[in-house]
């Protein structure tokens, strides 16, 4: 391991959280809130921290694949513990792993709260939640790669890096300098959230919701900013955001496409096409089933939808209890968290294009029962899909639902009800936010015991950084000089 | 496809359940029943097709693999409805459609019922029910196989018929021919059900009782001949039924390795390490876990034993009412139901071979982000498992969790709770019986509408057949001439 060059790294992520720490400070500063001071205290000790870390670049340079997932691993670590502490200086959340918990949610994308009455939270602290997901959602390294002076690609550090955080089964560089793909990427995620929260001031909504919603709706985290939830806003504003949590759960790289005019390309994406298709099938069926117990079409459709958008993104605002809904719905929303978005979005979950090469390599694998002597390759897109990631794809699937299953288990010990239990892993380990029980919109993660808010917590990051970097660190190998 | 070798195969089936059908008409001559002519009438009537249908041999030997695999899903269904037959004539389960539930749960090995009063059913039904779990355990077609006259192994039928009814990711040959490793599984079968009826005599049980209970032990069947359940047994038959439904998990390989006395091979046995590996550490925490509840740690590891050996087996057979266990524990059960018994065993489930293959796997793919360039291949009992079975355990799981996600789907139309759909879902796909809320082991399925019970008779086929003959039947093209 290059553990100098992981310092490094480590270093310029905490330069990078104490700028970010700005835009809470100013927030309190504006609603004059004793709770700034926190950010003050925590912005400093993490900038000369930080900067000692990095202020001169390390000779070392060999830097291996495991060395990125290692790194963005501790990364994302150490990020939650310096976020979380705010919270804890200030009081706001007391308990450091209620924090953590918190923080971890945020810059997950999860969106899971401890907090049971967030009106109670000062502003401050719900913009740095909400800001949080806005950080999380493109990634962190992905931002560091893009400001760094690591020019140097020949060391393979800003692919691995790039790679490790990255989610989706592969990663395609859009440009041959990751440096430059890094930028291209977080040039669309920021002209993306600015139009949205544009339309969303001019829609009527006031600017601390509008900068707050549209931070939660980009990086598809979705930490409600108030005790009422989404579902408070006019239905048009309801509307846009539903709009604009799809958009957001598809891959950046096809907007780089339309960027580049190339729309034959962008619509030919089977991803993105099983994923509206997915999206489109659900509301349908959600709609239908609800209508019922909703009243009229209307409000079924604009529920159904928003909810559906909000599940399948991983985002996890609500304008309505799904838990009230019909076991069916119900249903429909807990298999739709394991769906996910698509690769290369902010969104978590399992990603359309697995579940679509999967299902493809399945069908293949039926169709030989058949004409056992044909030879069939699986195709994304008319490329062919190589042995080994559909290989990976299918390990991806075996541990996915290993980490699921022990996760089940122990915070079973609870004794919560199995839909609660359930629905909290997933909800925690796709990146999602409420689940559906005792865990469902209207409630809290707060009544878990610590050891499940740990177990719960390490899901949330496995589940964004997709396994891998968090299993190596349990890897004796890794450590070893 | 040979339909004309299918009908002849389809002809030897019908003989066959014909003459089983002789041992209840006895049972109802014993007991002066008069569902005895039920019986009576079934089997004329099957015996004579039948034989219609197999006198003589055709003429077109070409049998692919996937005649096999029709063959094989044809030859259950065809099973199922003839041997729903007496239910329905007798009027004692009057719906067709309950019937069949009833005897594919039977042949199956499943024992979910939709009888509510067991204790109600004529003594010839109930000794029916329990004998199709006997039939169903080691496969009809593997029966078949031991008896017909088809001699000529150059034509593939054997082998195919013998892959397509075979539980487990590989299917070893115990010698040379299909026909003798079949007489030969039969044998053990034959020899190991005798023990145990002896065992449960001498120990106390009723001659009734212990060839119906041995029944659905040595098939892992798990039909409860009365609504007291297995419960009302002394402890020491209890400790009886226990092992011999674990042994009745094992594969039946290792038994002929251990008449051939190569202890040595035995016991380099993985999947049965692993098995009993699962066993003990399951039953240890359900001890602890329901010590507090039961008072005592005799009770607590009797009950723990009996329930687990019952669920992982994918019997079905309960002492006690599970859903009244802690979470913890119920959730133990729960995924145990999903592991099930070994490759090559009575029982049902994913398998643990399949597990064991699929766990290697990704640990050598974890292991290779650590070290990229070094090979790894996959080793069960020191022999190397091949890419394509790997590829098709991969395959198979992807299949099984798409099957599970629609039927839970469906049936949740029904309204009833998560938990109890689930539960429904994983006991009829994985062949075990009862579930846990709803449809615990002191509930049945009787309240499931009629849709919902054919969707969990089609996964208990698609279950105990291994999902590809029974998929196979939706393929259009292998009903083209």
């Amino acid at each position: 391991m290059n553990f100098s060059m992981i310092k490094y790294i480590l270093g310029w992520v905490l330069r990078l959280e104490a700028v970010c720490m700005g835009l809470p400070l100013i927030t309190a500063v504006i609603y004059q809130e004793e709770s700034g001071f926190a950010f003050l205290i925590t912005l400093a000790v993490a900038g000369v921290v930080g900067f000692l870390c990095s202020y001169k670049k390390p000779k070392n340079r060999t830097f291996r694949l495991r060395d990125g997932f290692v790194a963005v691993a501790l990364s994302w670590i150490l990020l939650s513990v310096v976020g979380a502490m705010p919270f804890v200086i200030s009081g706001e959340i007391p308990h450091f792993y209620d924090a953590l918990f918190e923080i971890v949610s945020g810059f997950t994308t999860t969106g899971a709260s401890v907090v049971k009455d967030v009106d109670a939270l000062s502003k401050c602290m719900v913009f740095w939640r909400s800001f949080t997901h806005w950080i999380g959602g493109m990634g962190v390294l992905v931002f560091v790669l893009a400001i760094i002076p690591m020019e140097n690609n020949s060391s393979g550090t800003t692919m691995h890096l790039m790679r490790a955080e990255s989610p989706g089964p592969t990663v395609g560089k859009l440009v041959p300098r990751i440096k430059q793909t890094a930028k291209i990427l977080y040039g669309i995620y920021i002209a993306m959230t600015i139009i949205l929260i544009v339309l969303l001031i001019v829609g009527g909504m006031p600017i601390f919701d509008s900068l707050t919603m549209a931070f939660g709706t980009a990086g598809t985290g979705g930490f409600a900013i108030s005790n009422a939830g989404a579902g408070v806003y006019a239905p048009h504003l309801q509307i846009i955001l539903t709009i604009f949590m799809i958009l957001f759960g598809v891959n950046f790289n096809l907007y780089y496409l339309l960027l580049l005019k190339k729309f034959k390309d962008f619509l030919r994406s089977e991803e993105l096409r099983a994923y509206l298709a997915i999206i489109t099938i659900a509301i349908i069926l959600i709609t239908i089933n609800i209508i019922g117990q909703v009243g009229d079409l209307g409000t079924a459709l604009l529920q159904s939808s928003f909810q559906v958008g909000s599940i399948i993104t991983t985002t996890g605002y609500a304008t309505t209890d799904f838990n009230l809904w019909p076991q069916f719905s119900k249903m429909i929303l807990l298999f739709l968290m394991f769906v996910g978005a698509c690769a290369g979005s902010t969104g978590g979950g399992f990603k359309v294009s697995r579940l679509t090469i999967l299902v493809k390599n399945t069908i293949n694998e039926i169709k030989s029962f058949v004409h056992p002597r044909s030879v069939r390759v699986v195709k994304m897109d008319g490329k062919k899909v190589e042995r080994e990631v559909i290989q990976s794809i299918s390990s991806y699937l075996v541990i996915y639902l290993i980490i699921m299953v022990l996760s089940v288990l122990f915070i079973s010990l609870d004794g919560f009800d199995a839909l609660t239990n359930f629905s909290a892993v997933s909800a925690t380990f796709n990146n999602i936010g409420p689940g559906l029980g005792e865990v469902g919109p209207m409630s809290s993660f707060a009544d878990y015991s610590i050891m499940s808010k740990g177990i719960l917590t390490f899901d949330m990051l496995a589940g964004r950084l997709e396994l891998i970097p968090m299993l190596l660190l349990f890897s004796p190998s890794v450590w070893k000089k």
